[in-house]
Protein backbone atom coordinates (compact mmCIF):
# COMPACT_ATOMS: atom_id res chain seq x y z
CA UNK A 1 0.00 0.00 0.00
CA UNK A 2 1.32 3.73 0.42
CA UNK A 3 -0.22 6.46 2.35
CA UNK A 4 -0.10 9.99 1.37
CA UNK A 5 -1.61 13.09 2.48
CA UNK A 6 -1.84 16.78 0.92
CA UNK A 7 -3.30 19.60 2.92
CA UNK A 8 -4.93 23.01 2.01
CA UNK A 9 -4.41 25.23 4.54
CA UNK A 10 -5.09 29.44 4.21
CA UNK A 11 -1.05 29.34 4.31
CA UNK A 12 -0.19 27.40 1.92
CA UNK A 13 -0.37 23.62 0.99
CA UNK A 14 1.98 20.70 3.35
CA UNK A 15 2.51 17.29 1.33
CA UNK A 16 3.65 13.79 3.12
CA UNK A 17 4.64 10.79 1.77
CA UNK A 18 5.13 7.33 3.18
CA UNK A 19 8.29 5.39 1.81
CA UNK A 20 7.04 1.49 1.29
CA UNK A 21 6.55 -0.26 -1.34
CA UNK A 22 5.88 -3.79 -1.32
CA UNK A 23 4.49 -7.05 -3.59
CA UNK A 24 3.97 -9.67 -0.71
CA UNK A 25 5.16 -9.13 2.74
CA UNK A 26 8.03 -10.62 2.31
CA UNK A 27 9.07 -8.60 -0.97
CA UNK A 28 9.50 -4.97 0.45
CA UNK A 29 11.61 -1.42 0.03
CA UNK A 30 11.78 1.69 0.06
CA UNK A 31 11.01 4.34 -2.82
CA UNK A 32 9.92 8.11 -2.94
CA UNK A 33 6.42 8.89 -3.71
CA UNK A 34 6.82 12.33 -3.60
CA UNK A 35 8.22 14.37 -6.67
CA UNK A 36 8.49 17.99 -7.95
CA UNK A 37 8.83 20.31 -10.48
CA UNK A 38 9.17 24.24 -10.78
CA UNK A 39 9.97 27.24 -12.30
CA UNK A 40 11.45 29.74 -9.61
CA UNK A 41 9.49 32.52 -9.28
CA UNK A 42 6.81 31.75 -11.62
CA UNK A 43 5.20 27.81 -10.31
CA UNK A 44 5.92 24.92 -8.45
CA UNK A 45 4.32 22.15 -8.72
CA UNK A 46 3.85 18.63 -6.33
CA UNK A 47 3.41 15.70 -6.95
CA UNK A 48 2.51 12.12 -5.08
CA UNK A 49 1.38 8.54 -5.54
CA UNK A 50 0.21 5.64 -4.97
CA UNK A 51 -0.52 2.24 -6.66
CA UNK A 52 1.22 0.26 -9.12
CA UNK A 53 4.82 1.08 -8.90
CA UNK A 54 5.56 0.20 -12.38
CA UNK A 55 2.43 2.40 -13.62
CA UNK A 56 3.50 5.36 -10.86
CA UNK A 57 7.22 5.24 -12.01
CA UNK A 58 5.84 5.49 -15.76
CA UNK A 59 3.53 8.27 -15.12
CA UNK A 60 6.43 10.22 -13.26
CA UNK A 61 9.02 9.22 -16.07
CA UNK A 62 7.02 10.47 -18.87
CA UNK A 63 6.50 14.09 -17.05
CA UNK A 64 9.80 14.49 -16.32
CA UNK A 65 10.79 13.58 -20.18
CA UNK A 66 8.31 16.56 -21.14
CA UNK A 67 9.88 19.26 -18.54
CA UNK A 68 13.32 18.76 -19.88
CA UNK A 69 13.88 21.83 -21.68
CA UNK A 70 13.35 20.49 -25.47
CA UNK A 71 10.91 23.11 -26.72
CA UNK A 72 8.97 20.09 -29.02
CA UNK A 73 8.48 17.55 -26.04
CA UNK A 74 4.92 19.48 -25.16
CA UNK A 75 2.49 18.66 -23.88
CA UNK A 76 4.70 19.99 -20.55
CA UNK A 77 3.36 20.66 -17.31
CA UNK A 78 6.07 23.45 -17.02
CA UNK A 79 4.02 25.42 -20.01
CA UNK A 80 0.35 24.77 -18.78
CA UNK A 81 -1.48 28.27 -18.30
CA UNK A 82 -2.98 26.68 -14.85
CA UNK A 83 -3.02 24.07 -12.49
CA UNK A 84 -6.12 22.89 -13.86
CA UNK A 85 -4.50 22.17 -17.04
CA UNK A 86 -1.06 20.42 -15.62
CA UNK A 87 -4.04 18.44 -13.63
CA UNK A 88 -5.60 17.02 -16.74
CA UNK A 89 -1.81 16.65 -18.77
CA UNK A 90 -1.36 14.49 -15.30
CA UNK A 91 -4.76 13.09 -15.48
CA UNK A 92 -4.50 12.11 -19.03
CA UNK A 93 -0.45 10.49 -19.11
CA UNK A 94 -2.15 8.14 -16.29
CA UNK A 95 -4.83 6.65 -17.98
CA UNK A 96 -2.16 6.33 -21.02
CA UNK A 97 0.16 4.56 -19.19
CA UNK A 98 -2.75 2.13 -17.58
CA UNK A 99 -4.15 1.74 -21.00
CA UNK A 100 -0.66 0.50 -22.13
CA UNK A 101 -0.27 -1.76 -19.84
CA UNK A 102 -3.70 -3.26 -19.79
CA UNK A 103 -4.47 -5.05 -22.75
CA UNK A 104 -1.49 -7.39 -22.36
CA UNK A 105 -1.23 -8.19 -19.15
CA UNK A 106 -3.99 -7.19 -17.11
CA UNK A 107 -6.43 -9.90 -15.97
CA UNK A 108 -8.66 -9.35 -13.50
CA UNK A 109 -8.13 -6.83 -10.82
CA UNK A 110 -7.05 -3.15 -11.30
CA UNK A 111 -3.12 -4.34 -10.89
CA UNK A 112 -2.08 -1.55 -12.93
CA UNK A 113 -4.07 1.59 -11.46
CA UNK A 114 -2.81 4.27 -9.91
CA UNK A 115 -4.07 7.25 -8.05
CA UNK A 116 -2.61 10.87 -7.58
CA UNK A 117 -2.33 13.82 -5.58
CA UNK A 118 -1.24 16.74 -7.17
CA UNK A 119 -0.61 20.00 -5.97
CA UNK A 120 0.76 23.63 -6.28
CA UNK A 121 0.62 27.05 -7.72
CA UNK A 122 1.01 28.96 -10.97
CA UNK A 123 1.36 32.80 -10.80
CA UNK A 124 -1.55 34.70 -11.37
CA UNK A 125 -3.86 32.05 -9.49
CA UNK A 126 -3.95 31.03 -5.68
CA UNK A 127 -2.77 27.47 -4.69
CA UNK A 128 -4.42 24.30 -5.69
CA UNK A 129 -4.67 20.81 -5.36
CA UNK A 130 -6.26 18.15 -7.25
CA UNK A 131 -7.12 13.71 -6.70
CA UNK A 132 -6.51 12.53 -9.99
CA UNK A 133 -8.22 9.11 -10.16
CA UNK A 134 -6.70 6.29 -12.62
CA UNK A 135 -9.42 6.38 -15.37
CA UNK A 136 -8.10 10.08 -15.46
CA UNK A 137 -10.37 12.68 -13.83
CA UNK A 138 -9.67 15.27 -11.54
CA UNK A 139 -10.98 16.44 -8.13
CA UNK A 140 -10.07 19.99 -7.09
CA UNK A 141 -9.72 20.57 -3.15
CA UNK A 142 -12.61 22.79 -1.65
CA UNK A 143 -13.53 24.48 1.37
CA UNK A 144 -15.85 21.70 2.13
CA UNK A 145 -13.11 18.76 1.23
CA UNK A 146 -9.95 20.81 2.00
CA UNK A 147 -7.01 17.61 2.41
CA UNK A 148 -7.18 14.54 -0.15
CA UNK A 149 -5.67 11.30 0.81
CA UNK A 150 -4.62 8.00 -1.17
CA UNK A 151 -3.59 4.59 -0.49
CA UNK A 152 -4.26 3.45 2.78
CA UNK A 153 -6.48 6.02 3.65
CA UNK A 154 -8.97 5.11 6.38
CA UNK A 155 -6.71 4.41 9.91
CA UNK A 156 -5.34 8.53 9.37
CA UNK A 157 -8.40 9.48 8.55
CA UNK A 158 -10.55 10.33 12.08
CA UNK A 159 -7.86 12.10 13.30
CA UNK A 160 -7.69 14.50 10.24
CA UNK A 161 -11.28 14.87 10.12
CA UNK A 162 -11.19 16.16 13.95
CA UNK A 163 -8.07 18.52 14.04
CA UNK A 164 -7.43 19.69 10.91
CA UNK A 165 -8.36 23.59 10.53
CA UNK A 166 -7.55 25.95 7.74
CA UNK A 167 -6.32 28.76 9.39
CA UNK A 168 -3.56 26.15 11.31
CA UNK A 169 0.16 27.23 11.61
CA UNK A 170 2.60 24.78 9.54
CA UNK A 171 4.00 23.67 12.03
CA UNK A 172 0.94 22.02 13.38
CA UNK A 173 -0.11 20.82 9.94
CA UNK A 174 2.82 19.04 9.82
CA UNK A 175 2.31 17.86 13.85
CA UNK A 176 -0.98 16.50 12.60
CA UNK A 177 0.38 14.21 9.76
CA UNK A 178 3.00 12.97 11.84
CA UNK A 179 0.41 12.00 14.08
CA UNK A 180 -2.20 10.40 10.85
CA UNK A 181 0.97 8.83 9.67
CA UNK A 182 1.72 7.61 12.83
CA UNK A 183 -1.47 5.55 13.23
CA UNK A 184 -1.46 4.29 9.99
CA UNK A 185 1.90 2.51 10.52
CA UNK A 186 0.75 1.23 13.61
CA UNK A 187 -2.00 -0.16 12.07
CA UNK A 188 -0.61 -1.77 8.49
CA UNK A 189 2.80 -2.98 7.73
CA UNK A 190 2.55 -2.12 3.99
CA UNK A 191 2.61 1.97 5.22
CA UNK A 192 6.49 2.55 6.49
CA UNK A 193 9.11 5.62 7.06
CA UNK A 194 10.78 7.48 6.79
CA UNK A 195 7.97 10.14 5.60
CA UNK A 196 8.55 12.64 2.60
CA UNK A 197 7.30 16.37 3.88
CA UNK A 198 7.56 19.13 1.62
CA UNK A 199 5.96 22.68 2.75
CA UNK A 200 4.47 24.92 0.47
CA UNK A 201 3.97 29.14 1.09
CA UNK A 202 1.47 30.64 -1.02
CA UNK A 203 3.05 33.32 -3.54
CA UNK A 204 6.59 31.62 -2.66
CA UNK A 205 7.02 29.35 -6.13
CA UNK A 206 9.35 27.14 -4.26
CA UNK A 207 9.28 24.74 -1.58
CA UNK A 208 9.66 26.46 2.24
CA UNK A 209 10.84 23.30 3.30
CA UNK A 210 11.67 19.79 1.28
CA UNK A 211 12.89 17.24 3.66
CA UNK A 212 12.82 13.72 4.53
CA UNK A 213 11.44 12.12 7.92
CA UNK A 214 13.86 9.36 9.06
CA UNK A 215 12.40 6.62 11.48
CA UNK A 216 14.14 8.23 14.46
CA UNK A 217 13.73 11.50 14.01
CA UNK A 218 13.44 13.13 17.34
CA UNK A 219 10.20 14.87 16.88
CA UNK A 220 8.56 11.88 15.49
CA UNK A 221 9.80 9.82 17.94
CA UNK A 222 8.41 12.09 20.39
CA UNK A 223 5.08 12.68 18.68
CA UNK A 224 4.53 9.10 18.53
CA UNK A 225 5.41 7.91 21.62
CA UNK A 226 3.50 10.64 23.54
CA UNK A 227 0.27 10.50 21.54
CA UNK A 228 -0.76 7.61 23.51
CA UNK A 229 -0.19 9.08 26.96
CA UNK A 230 -2.18 12.48 25.15
CA UNK A 231 -5.05 10.16 23.91
CA UNK A 232 -5.60 8.25 27.10
CA UNK A 233 -5.73 12.06 29.13
CA UNK A 234 -7.56 13.09 26.77
CA UNK A 235 -9.99 9.89 26.92
CA UNK A 236 -10.75 10.64 30.62
CA UNK A 237 -11.65 13.97 30.21
CA UNK A 238 -14.62 12.73 28.50
CA UNK A 239 -17.99 12.00 30.42
CA UNK A 240 -18.33 8.44 31.81
CA UNK A 241 -21.10 6.25 30.91
CA UNK A 242 -22.56 4.85 33.90
CA UNK A 243 -23.74 0.94 33.42
CA UNK B 1 -21.19 -2.34 6.05
CA UNK B 2 -20.99 -3.01 9.58
CA UNK B 3 -18.84 -2.39 12.99
CA UNK B 4 -18.94 -4.83 15.88
CA UNK B 5 -15.71 -4.79 18.69
CA UNK B 6 -15.53 -7.27 21.39
CA UNK B 7 -13.22 -6.68 23.89
CA UNK B 8 -11.75 -8.92 26.52
CA UNK B 9 -11.07 -7.44 30.00
CA UNK B 10 -9.89 -8.71 33.07
CA UNK B 11 -13.29 -8.13 34.69
CA UNK B 12 -14.88 -9.78 31.70
CA UNK B 13 -16.25 -9.21 28.05
CA UNK B 14 -17.73 -6.39 26.39
CA UNK B 15 -19.31 -5.99 23.14
CA UNK B 16 -20.74 -3.31 20.80
CA UNK B 17 -22.44 -4.16 17.26
CA UNK B 18 -24.37 -1.29 15.56
CA UNK B 19 -27.23 -1.51 13.52
CA UNK B 20 -27.05 -0.44 9.97
CA UNK B 21 -27.76 -3.10 6.86
CA UNK B 22 -27.60 -1.84 3.34
CA UNK B 23 -27.87 -2.86 -0.06
CA UNK B 24 -26.18 0.02 -1.85
CA UNK B 25 -26.76 3.65 -0.40
CA UNK B 26 -30.31 3.89 -1.62
CA UNK B 27 -31.07 0.68 0.33
CA UNK B 28 -30.52 1.16 3.93
CA UNK B 29 -32.27 -0.45 7.10
CA UNK B 30 -32.05 -1.00 10.80
CA UNK B 31 -30.94 -4.45 12.28
CA UNK B 32 -30.06 -6.43 15.26
CA UNK B 33 -26.26 -7.82 14.87
CA UNK B 34 -25.99 -8.89 18.37
CA UNK B 35 -27.40 -12.36 19.76
CA UNK B 36 -26.84 -14.11 23.40
CA UNK B 37 -28.58 -17.46 24.65
CA UNK B 38 -27.92 -18.75 27.87
CA UNK B 39 -28.35 -21.15 31.00
CA UNK B 40 -29.03 -19.20 34.07
CA UNK B 41 -26.30 -19.64 36.04
CA UNK B 42 -24.03 -22.08 33.80
CA UNK B 43 -23.17 -20.16 30.54
CA UNK B 44 -23.56 -17.25 28.57
CA UNK B 45 -23.11 -16.93 25.07
CA UNK B 46 -23.03 -14.14 22.75
CA UNK B 47 -21.98 -13.81 19.20
CA UNK B 48 -22.19 -10.62 16.89
CA UNK B 49 -22.00 -10.61 12.95
CA UNK B 50 -20.80 -9.01 9.77
CA UNK B 51 -21.41 -9.45 6.65
CA UNK B 52 -24.48 -10.82 4.35
CA UNK B 53 -28.06 -10.61 6.10
CA UNK B 54 -29.28 -13.73 4.61
CA UNK B 55 -26.20 -15.49 5.95
CA UNK B 56 -26.13 -13.97 8.86
CA UNK B 57 -30.11 -14.29 9.37
CA UNK B 58 -29.78 -18.13 8.72
CA UNK B 59 -26.66 -18.68 10.75
CA UNK B 60 -28.68 -17.43 13.86
CA UNK B 61 -32.14 -19.02 12.73
CA UNK B 62 -30.29 -22.50 12.58
CA UNK B 63 -28.38 -21.86 15.93
CA UNK B 64 -31.97 -20.86 17.67
CA UNK B 65 -34.01 -23.74 16.27
CA UNK B 66 -30.94 -26.30 17.93
CA UNK B 67 -30.74 -24.28 20.94
CA UNK B 68 -35.00 -24.93 21.62
CA UNK B 69 -35.74 -27.52 24.24
CA UNK B 70 -36.29 -30.47 21.98
CA UNK B 71 -34.08 -32.94 23.39
CA UNK B 72 -33.14 -34.85 19.58
CA UNK B 73 -32.03 -30.89 18.02
CA UNK B 74 -28.43 -31.58 18.91
CA UNK B 75 -25.86 -30.32 18.37
CA UNK B 76 -27.05 -27.56 20.70
CA UNK B 77 -24.59 -24.50 21.59
CA UNK B 78 -26.37 -24.80 24.88
CA UNK B 79 -25.10 -28.42 25.42
CA UNK B 80 -21.83 -27.96 24.61
CA UNK B 81 -18.68 -29.16 26.97
CA UNK B 82 -16.63 -25.63 26.28
CA UNK B 83 -16.45 -22.57 24.48
CA UNK B 84 -14.32 -23.77 22.26
CA UNK B 85 -16.58 -26.42 20.84
CA UNK B 86 -19.22 -23.63 21.25
CA UNK B 87 -17.40 -21.61 18.70
CA UNK B 88 -16.58 -24.33 16.05
CA UNK B 89 -20.24 -25.58 16.23
CA UNK B 90 -20.52 -21.98 15.35
CA UNK B 91 -18.03 -21.92 12.58
CA UNK B 92 -19.33 -25.04 10.90
CA UNK B 93 -22.81 -23.80 11.05
CA UNK B 94 -21.42 -20.76 9.13
CA UNK B 95 -19.80 -22.76 6.88
CA UNK B 96 -22.65 -24.85 5.85
CA UNK B 97 -24.52 -21.87 5.22
CA UNK B 98 -22.45 -19.88 2.77
CA UNK B 99 -22.03 -23.58 1.16
CA UNK B 100 -25.80 -23.76 0.18
CA UNK B 101 -26.31 -20.60 -0.83
CA UNK B 102 -22.92 -20.97 -3.40
CA UNK B 103 -23.31 -22.99 -6.02
CA UNK B 104 -26.87 -21.90 -7.27
CA UNK B 105 -26.02 -18.63 -7.32
CA UNK B 106 -22.43 -17.04 -5.99
CA UNK B 107 -20.30 -15.51 -9.16
CA UNK B 108 -16.96 -13.95 -8.53
CA UNK B 109 -16.62 -12.14 -5.30
CA UNK B 110 -17.31 -13.03 -2.24
CA UNK B 111 -21.23 -12.39 -2.29
CA UNK B 112 -22.90 -14.62 0.97
CA UNK B 113 -19.64 -14.37 3.23
CA UNK B 114 -20.11 -13.51 6.92
CA UNK B 115 -18.03 -13.50 9.80
CA UNK B 116 -18.59 -13.25 13.59
CA UNK B 117 -17.13 -12.91 17.10
CA UNK B 118 -18.22 -14.93 19.31
CA UNK B 119 -17.92 -15.19 23.33
CA UNK B 120 -19.17 -15.94 26.54
CA UNK B 121 -18.06 -18.30 29.90
CA UNK B 122 -19.24 -21.71 30.29
CA UNK B 123 -18.92 -22.87 34.01
CA UNK B 124 -15.70 -24.49 35.08
CA UNK B 125 -13.83 -22.13 32.62
CA UNK B 126 -12.83 -18.31 32.28
CA UNK B 127 -14.67 -16.37 29.84
CA UNK B 128 -13.26 -15.85 26.32
CA UNK B 129 -13.99 -14.81 22.99
CA UNK B 130 -13.28 -16.06 19.16
CA UNK B 131 -13.36 -14.60 15.80
CA UNK B 132 -14.85 -16.78 13.03
CA UNK B 133 -14.46 -16.84 9.52
CA UNK B 134 -16.71 -18.30 6.77
CA UNK B 135 -14.31 -20.84 6.26
CA UNK B 136 -15.24 -21.92 9.54
CA UNK B 137 -11.67 -21.36 10.80
CA UNK B 138 -12.19 -20.12 14.61
CA UNK B 139 -8.96 -17.72 16.32
CA UNK B 140 -9.00 -17.50 19.93
CA UNK B 141 -8.42 -13.92 21.72
CA UNK B 142 -4.80 -14.10 23.90
CA UNK B 143 -3.45 -11.44 25.79
CA UNK B 144 -1.76 -10.05 23.20
CA UNK B 145 -4.78 -9.80 20.91
CA UNK B 146 -7.64 -9.16 23.53
CA UNK B 147 -9.83 -7.72 21.37
CA UNK B 148 -11.48 -8.52 17.73
CA UNK B 149 -13.22 -6.23 15.18
CA UNK B 150 -15.54 -7.12 12.17
CA UNK B 151 -16.82 -5.01 9.51
CA UNK B 152 -15.45 -1.78 8.62
CA UNK B 153 -12.60 -2.19 10.97
CA UNK B 154 -10.16 0.21 9.99
CA UNK B 155 -11.50 3.76 11.34
CA UNK B 156 -11.88 2.83 15.03
CA UNK B 157 -8.73 0.56 15.22
CA UNK B 158 -5.91 3.34 15.96
CA UNK B 159 -7.96 4.61 19.21
CA UNK B 160 -8.61 1.23 20.58
CA UNK B 161 -4.99 0.42 19.79
CA UNK B 162 -3.73 3.24 22.18
CA UNK B 163 -6.21 3.13 24.76
CA UNK B 164 -7.43 -0.53 25.54
CA UNK B 165 -6.18 -1.88 29.05
CA UNK B 166 -6.89 -4.93 30.12
CA UNK B 167 -7.47 -3.49 33.67
CA UNK B 168 -10.15 -0.78 32.60
CA UNK B 169 -13.32 -0.62 34.39
CA UNK B 170 -16.37 -1.84 32.08
CA UNK B 171 -17.49 2.15 32.10
CA UNK B 172 -14.31 3.00 30.37
CA UNK B 173 -14.25 0.05 27.80
CA UNK B 174 -17.98 1.18 27.16
CA UNK B 175 -16.77 4.65 26.15
CA UNK B 176 -13.76 3.95 24.38
CA UNK B 177 -15.90 1.72 22.42
CA UNK B 178 -18.37 4.30 21.74
CA UNK B 179 -15.31 6.68 20.92
CA UNK B 180 -13.87 4.10 18.38
CA UNK B 181 -17.83 3.59 17.14
CA UNK B 182 -17.91 7.35 16.37
CA UNK B 183 -15.05 7.96 14.72
CA UNK B 184 -16.22 4.94 11.84
CA UNK B 185 -19.77 6.49 11.72
CA UNK B 186 -18.54 9.65 10.66
CA UNK B 187 -16.27 8.03 8.01
CA UNK B 188 -18.31 5.50 6.91
CA UNK B 189 -22.28 5.89 6.09
CA UNK B 190 -22.77 2.06 5.91
CA UNK B 191 -21.96 2.02 10.25
CA UNK B 192 -24.63 3.84 12.09
CA UNK B 193 -26.55 3.75 15.30
CA UNK B 194 -28.32 2.75 17.38
CA UNK B 195 -25.61 0.60 19.05
CA UNK B 196 -26.50 -2.49 20.71
CA UNK B 197 -23.99 -2.70 24.10
CA UNK B 198 -23.80 -6.16 26.25
CA UNK B 199 -21.55 -6.07 29.38
CA UNK B 200 -20.69 -9.32 30.88
CA UNK B 201 -18.58 -9.60 34.23
CA UNK B 202 -17.07 -13.00 35.08
CA UNK B 203 -18.56 -15.59 36.33
CA UNK B 204 -22.15 -14.04 36.18
CA UNK B 205 -23.70 -16.24 33.42
CA UNK B 206 -26.15 -13.60 33.28
CA UNK B 207 -25.60 -9.80 30.88
CA UNK B 208 -24.64 -7.26 33.57
CA UNK B 209 -25.65 -4.94 31.08
CA UNK B 210 -27.86 -5.60 27.70
CA UNK B 211 -29.31 -2.19 26.29
CA UNK B 212 -29.47 -0.70 22.97
CA UNK B 213 -27.67 3.28 22.77
CA UNK B 214 -29.70 5.36 20.56
CA UNK B 215 -27.99 7.87 18.60
CA UNK B 216 -29.46 11.02 21.10
CA UNK B 217 -28.33 9.14 24.01
CA UNK B 218 -27.27 11.84 26.30
CA UNK B 219 -23.65 10.83 27.18
CA UNK B 220 -22.68 9.04 23.51
CA UNK B 221 -23.82 13.01 22.14
CA UNK B 222 -21.56 14.42 24.59
CA UNK B 223 -18.31 11.95 23.88
CA UNK B 224 -19.20 12.82 20.46
CA UNK B 225 -19.13 15.91 20.33
CA UNK B 226 -16.44 16.43 22.97
CA UNK B 227 -14.14 14.10 21.68
CA UNK B 228 -12.94 16.95 18.91
CA UNK B 229 -11.85 19.11 21.63
CA UNK B 230 -10.26 16.93 23.52
CA UNK B 231 -8.41 15.23 20.60
CA UNK B 232 -7.13 19.25 20.03
CA UNK B 233 -6.11 19.91 23.30
CA UNK B 234 -3.82 16.27 23.32
CA UNK B 235 -2.66 17.30 20.20
CA UNK B 236 -1.95 20.55 21.74
CA UNK B 237 0.72 19.38 24.45
CA UNK B 238 2.80 17.35 21.72
CA UNK B 239 5.89 18.76 20.74
CA UNK B 240 6.12 20.61 17.88
CA UNK B 241 7.45 20.11 14.49
CA UNK B 242 9.57 23.16 13.86
CA UNK B 243 9.93 23.92 10.26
Amino acid sequence: MTYCVGLRLDRGLVFMSDTRTNAGVDNFSKTRKMFHWGVPGERLITLMTAGNLATTQALVSLIEERVKAVSDRDPSILRAPSMFQVARMVGSTLKEVIAQSAPVGQSGDAAFQATVILGGQIQGSPPTMFLIYPDGFVIEVTSETPFFLIGETKYGRPILVRAYDAHMRFEDAVKLLLVSFDSTVRSNLSVAPPFDLMVYESDAYAPRLDRRIEQDDAVYQSISSGWGDALRRAFDQLPTFDL
